[in-house]
């Protein structure tokens, strides 16, 4: 690194190579510094600084290394940026050597990492976009299976297992939504700011902010250098993800537990013990489980380093970056999984009508003694509640129901084949009229009305991704 | 607690009672918890489950708890909630019996949260548009200070202070973005979702969710009742900030060191030494520096107790909610103490000129050599090195210039003293050309642009707030 | 505060004053503070700084002080330190004149946590055995209960109720280990150390140590006064009892769920919905489930604030003791629900009985392959695991097993009948062998192993309890 | 894997057996688990269950895996216990059979998961140790070397480096304490609990656990086979050391910062910058001082995976183990790089003596003026600040100091010069007389003790590495 001897007159020694060099990593930008290389290149060529042809051999070179990235294994070398620098040294010297002119390594890697986050973050929603038209697909089938729903872990009212996927697929709109905003937040240049302070050159800023595909710039040179507060808002954002991941496992794992019943995973996505041979363990699920304390530990480093630092760039700043590429894969990697999972499960329609059985609902019954008797709501909860015990206890008799009745001095004629009917978790779950129920054809409103929305995000975000993309081909020609 | 006696024949003990109360926090809701039951009462009027004497006497009863919240030390009254149905209940009973018709804890303090939360954040953004308006100023009078920025703790380049103050600014610029962002996110009603599942009433969502400011609705019941993954958005925007104040204490706090001295902070800020008479010390900026640990621990509590669910509604979640405003105070206590940080720490002009002398900057004669003489920048860049290296010597005498030209092959003619006048730091300021960068008046059109968007953002936040605390007045009218 | 206004000129103002005052939680830590004075006066006695009228006027009043602690509202006063300085001062203004000769706040503060936390540590300690007391006791009640056993959620081996409870009874053992090395490890004295690196005066550092209970000193000056590293451990260790009590928290809910039925937590520590009558929820095991988080986040502040600073004391240092508080606070509530749930809690014996019939413990029968017929685990574990295929299928025929056999290349014979026999529950714990295992026996002794460990374990932290408390008398006579 | 099949039809499918296979970190604990089943072999050869020559040829087997590692890349193979078996059945069949029969991958893991740590720990202390060879040497030799030390940042007292140094060191003995007392906690077999329950076998668990170095039984198999309990002991003791990491970095990057310039790093260990010539940056310290987020991340990631479960094992916890793995390669890496930093960082004697000048110290000259004039020390102090206040502006002259004391009352006569001889650095440091403080003598007499402690931690930790790599050797001969 023939630029170090200016100032130093050692050699890094080879452990502190190794170990302050982001090398390991940076195959991740590698294509993003070379296309901002290429911009800053004609930018020179266009201020007078370069010559057309060593433009034009720079450009072809710089293209090749896209195509064969260079090897990243000699930690001496630091980063991509010397990498490239040097690779491109080998081809076209001259234009290797003005590559710093205006530029440092603190404005191209933030910028980089911007890049890549977000072709990343482009990427990962449409894949999840796909699954939600899984989960909404199976919504749709399922839209009329009854299916208990829970708090407390104790079973609440009767809905349908369409209703519990459309909560996953509207959950999953939420995150993408957010993923979007900061996408759109982080989407700015921090080109041109050089190492700080800004530069004498001329250099057009926004010229090159579009030819990255960016939508402005981070103005403030010290912010646009040193600042990862943006690194904050994808990382919620894929926490918000791994959330929901984490739910539909937790979900997956009870639901399909022998007590439970409800549900059966894939043989194909379970494995048994190497000891016990009744068992079938939910494994997919499980891991897929993790994955909230994957990425809320990487929100953890990514805060905890990059408020560990005074002024502008500060080399703690290139550790939060492998957090960033470590929460996408955690978040990337399960995806199919989940597309998997939910594809193939299967329900226990028998079991799940039967765990949706009286006293579940009472609630409605409750409304009933409301609407149709006048019952003050308080008092048809605290009847039901006892109409709950005694069913419970398997103890309901007409009789006592009547001196129920009577007790809370009321005339009502009600029997326990009465109750039975209304409670019906069929005839409940049908008789749900407010927006966003699990009224089947509520739950099928809900899908089409996912479907849209996905039809739209799917729009938005591949032009984006387009428009991202389409900065590889523009910058290496001229 | 009348309705526990149906389902329970026992109390809670008062131990369990007080563990599993919300009561603690619940002050924080109180108001916004009136206005929701307010607004459902007189849903229920339209739907003639009350009688119009009966609302009239409840929205008065209230509206009056809001004047003065009702005690909220009986910790086997639960919540909240309950404390207000009892209170109610004294007053006006048929309306308290009626309550709980079609409307259920769960997604009432699901509602009742996302009111709070739009409220503190607004007004969060209204003191942090008040506090950038300070920063602004003085980065607009102090636009022309020369100060040293700095890399890796080592003086990078000459700038301004106004630069300096200017990056705060764009950054929290950035933050109350990424807030608003959040806010509208969860600006959505989860009301009518009822338990879980939905309700066989007729309840109008959407009614409702305008009548309480909301601009949608959360649709799908199960999401509406137990999802928080809005509070991850919400505790990220949080925790954006809480990177800048503490990068901002950071910076106090090193910038004012004896040695660094390039900036004093007032003594109406400072302390001193119980026990060593010399002390001089930042306390206010060291207590600020601890905002990111304290709202990230916040953030972490929350992600790990809203990924520790099953189905719908765990009273696990009601723990999340403390968490919630515990970062907000954190964020809120400390805009006052960072305003009067900024308006009354005073430069220290002449150390920081001096901070800024040659080598630093040096950048800028290898710019110089590039433009003038055609020097590629990487042999320029090693001489400059050089020179730097024997600057920090005192060394550098013209005929080693000389030679040191001749080692790169070059003819240039370069004396000591023309370095100096190359690299004077009001000059190397005001060479800057690109846009952000330190030049004096790049730091003022940013200050002029920062402005714009203050009064952009607080028109914005305004408008929003009215119309949130407009249901309040709205709501116990008929 | 007197002593400000040789250094420093103005006021700190009030806001800044509340800003950083550490009033707010130093109740915790006033009586420790107090008995450090009084020993710190005592010893400047025996150094001639202090004549004996004053010194026995000073314990007087700061004995008194500890019976009726100050008033902690005046945030001017920063901290206990000078409330306690200043309450001196209107009682002895000659000792209090005296009381920060060779002993600052940072030497102070640094002894008087450690004095409280062993103190608060002790006490949980004592309170944590009462706890496994009644663990054992039901563990010992419940030895030949029946139990089902889980892994992946999936019932893996039948066991006993007695077993499960025995499991947390270890743990907690294993978790009051590591508070107790942790409390060993803080148990060292910081005071002589000055503000940050000793004193001109003859200071006698063991004679204080000794007085106040220490078992040796933080020799160097600089760490005696600036780390916390001790608080790490004492985080982590109370991490590890709210990993526990999580456990049990997830556990009972689980357990209790509707499906699993296996046990039942008593009403008085549960309760019900204000809109579905028919809930019973288990809310204290859910916000037991909650403390693993709590203390995390609490970890997560103090890792990040402690580890934010330069050279010895900063202010930020101050905001790590409220976590730890916290912290303590968190784990402690929880103590007596765990116990309240474990003495009420009831096992359903009839379901967890039929929890664990065939195919559960299907290793037994390998074994038994293996062990009667010489067949290798590997060929058993796969006839096992089509047998509890078919099992569960309800398929299980005679002549399908002979095949079975037959498809193996064995010539075992095994009927239906005898398969049921081996796998009777109570027949295959009762052939557990090992140490350690659910066999009711040895669950027994785990439970006599633990009430040993208990005894000796009660009779270290109660001798240790004495010693620091034994301070308090010793302190203020002279 | 043909265990498989017994009990599931389908093969898992590609993804799956990715997604939920550790064997990408299993060659960590390949030594360990193939030491267990050379044990487990033998244990079952000596109840009969296996053939001597089987034996033999198994160990001779296992013995050779260990030389030449398994590919551990077929992620069918789900992990390195069925990886073993595999590779075992291609050799000795018989004894590969034979492998699971009364052990468990649940036991397996957790042992091997013992063994791993606590030779890492072992190792990692015992480069630790070396390390404090080296802090204390440098903290010897630079005994007197007057160096400043500070809070808030600010210049406190005259001390000297050696003293700084000698904090570091004390501390991480301190933290290799916390490490050794994890290890000794964990050093305890879970073996012979099989899968969660025990075993009906007669496994003799305590001699299994003698041959494979562990000190005790994890007794209860419910809580040997789920709980990682202790990995929250053994992540604190890293968190502590990474807390001690970050300081020592956070200093080095602060003291050898251009405005402070009291130490000088070996260019051997800083780098410069690509485009700012003039720049020397401590790019190794910089990334030291991020070890503690990525402690605190692993930390927070384990506890909430672990806390994360039903009853017994959850394949959750597998992912536990990499943060484990993680969090060692973080802190060991960073050992060789803070040797190479303690050793050639060079003090700059002149400015740090400067450092030390007036008002630094103050304290001392108020102790003389309450030991010599009889001053109460509030007065002394008040008088000092207002001499420290003179001093810095430059203003002290001696009719000041006069009627300075004059408006105290005093009568005492003190020049400029006799405060600046009292105040003289040399004099003040010599000067300090409590055990642990930063006096020449008393930094070699903690040197000594220190060295002593090291000596007394090297035979500990070699003595027990020693037992724990002799299993090895042990068991694969018969």
């Amino acid at each position: 690194m023939a630029f170090r001897h200016g100032r130093l007159r050692k050699e890094l020694t080879m452990d502190a190579a190794e170990y302050t060099s982001s090398l390991r990593v940076d195959l991740e930008i590698v294509n993003a510094a070379l296309v901002i290389n290429a911009v800053h290149l004609k930018q020179l060529y266009r201020l007078g600084y370069l010559d057309k042809s060593s433009l034009v051999a720079a450009l072809t070179a710089l293209r090749e290394l896209m195509r064969n990235p260079p090897p990243m294994t000699d930690f001496s070398l630091e980063d991509v940026h010397i990498v490239i620098e040097e690779e491109l040294r080998r081809r076209v010297p001259l234009a290797a050597d003005m590559l710093s002119l205006g530029k440092s390594r603190n404005d191209t890697v933030s910028a980089a990492i911007r890049i890549r986050v977000r072709e990343r973050g482009c990427e990962l929603i449409k894949d999840l976009l796909d699954l939600i038209v899984d989960v909404v697909e199976v919504s749709e089938r399922e839209a009329s299976t009854i299916f208990p729903v829970y708090t407390h872990m104790q079973p609440a009212m009767p809905a349908t297992y369409g209703f519990v996927l459309s909560s996953y697929a509207s959950r999953l709109i939420g995150a993408i939504r957010s993923l979007l905003r900061s996408i759109s937040d982080l989407n700015r240049s921090p080109l041109g700011a050089a190492a700080i302070a800004g530069s004498s050159l001329p250099l057009d800023r926004r010229w090159v902010a579009e030819e990255l595909g960016f939508e402005g710039l981070v103005t403030n040179a010290l912010e646009a250098t040193s600042s990862r507060d943006f690194l904050i808002d994808v990382l919620g954002s894929l926490l918000r993800i791994g959330v929901i991941f984490s739910d539909v496992g937790e979900d997956l794992v009870v639901l399909s537990s022998a007590e439970f019943g409800l549900i059966e995973m894939d043989e194909s996505l379970s494995s048994t013990s190497s000891i016990m041979p009744n068992k079938k363990n939910p494994v997919v699920a499980e891991v897929m489980r993790t994955k909230v304390a994957e990425v809320v530990a990487e929100l953890v480093r990514v805060a905890s380093i990059i408020s560990r630092r005074f002024g502008g760039y500060n080399l703690d700043l290139q550790q939060s970056t492998e957090s960033t590429w470590r929460a996408f894969n955690s978040i990337e990697s399960t995806v199919p999984m989940i597309r998997a999972l939910i594809r193939t499960t299967k329900v226990n329609r028998e079991k799940s009508l039967y765990a949706c059985r009286p006293p579940i609902g009472m609630v409605e019954l409750a409304n009933k003694l409301v609407s149709d008797h006048k019952v003050p709501f308080r008092t048809a909860h605290v009847i039901c509640g006892e109409i709950s015990r005694a069913l419970e206890r398997g103890e309901l008799e007409d009789s006592e129901l009547e001196s129920l009745m009577k007790r809370h001095g009321l005339a009502i004629k009600l029997t326990r084949d009465e109750i039975h009917e209304i409670l019906d978790p069929v005839r409940v779950v049908e008789s749900y009229r407010t927006e966003g129920s699990s009224n089947p054809s509520t739950v099928r409103d809900m899908a089409r009305m996912t479907l849209r929305e996905v039809e739209e995000l799917r729009r938005a975000v591949e032009e984006k991704l387009e428009a991202f993309m389409s900065i590889y081909e523009r910058a290496f020609s001229i």
